[in-house]
């Protein structure tokens, strides 16, 4: 095993972020009930992206891209879920 | 320069993909003038992860990871921009 430099530390950190980011805002949807700020276009093209990059990634075998998208995915079919259910109450 | 894989393509489009993914929410938190729904931690965890992989993509000379995330750190500083003033209105 390569030693990890800074660089690959930082990468790491990137992804964890990157993971999280929307924890929030799926929090903020099922706390409040209320979604109509959300755009749902921005919830498909995140579907669309996050797919894409968790094919790359496990198409090239990068651990951090499948587990950081995999996350991703599931908060955006989550938000998805929200957007769709708490648009209509 | 080498001849790209699909595999390649496929990467390209997971940066363009990420890229606009805030288009459709900036236009409609700009247009609507309401932003209540948007987590503000959404927004500074976004930011975070973006400048941390604009430092990786610098550092490794990635151009697909610089641009993406250029693109994607002004789109999240316009998201706060409107966070702070159509939330306080």
């Amino acid at each position: 095993m390569q030693d990890l430099q800074w660089i690959d530390y930082l990468g790491l950190v990137g992804a964890f972020l990157s993971s999280v980011t929307f924890l929030p805002q799926v929090y903020r949807a099922w706390k409040t009930k209320s979604v109509g700020d959300l755009s749902i276009w921005m919830i498909l093209i995140l579907l669309a992206n996050v797919s894409t990059w968790l094919v790359y990634g496990i198409y090239k075998g990068d651990l951090a891209i499948i587990i950081a998208n995999s996350i991703i995915l599931a908060l955006s079919l989550l938000m998805l879920v929200f957007k769709l259910s708490f648009g209509k109450a």
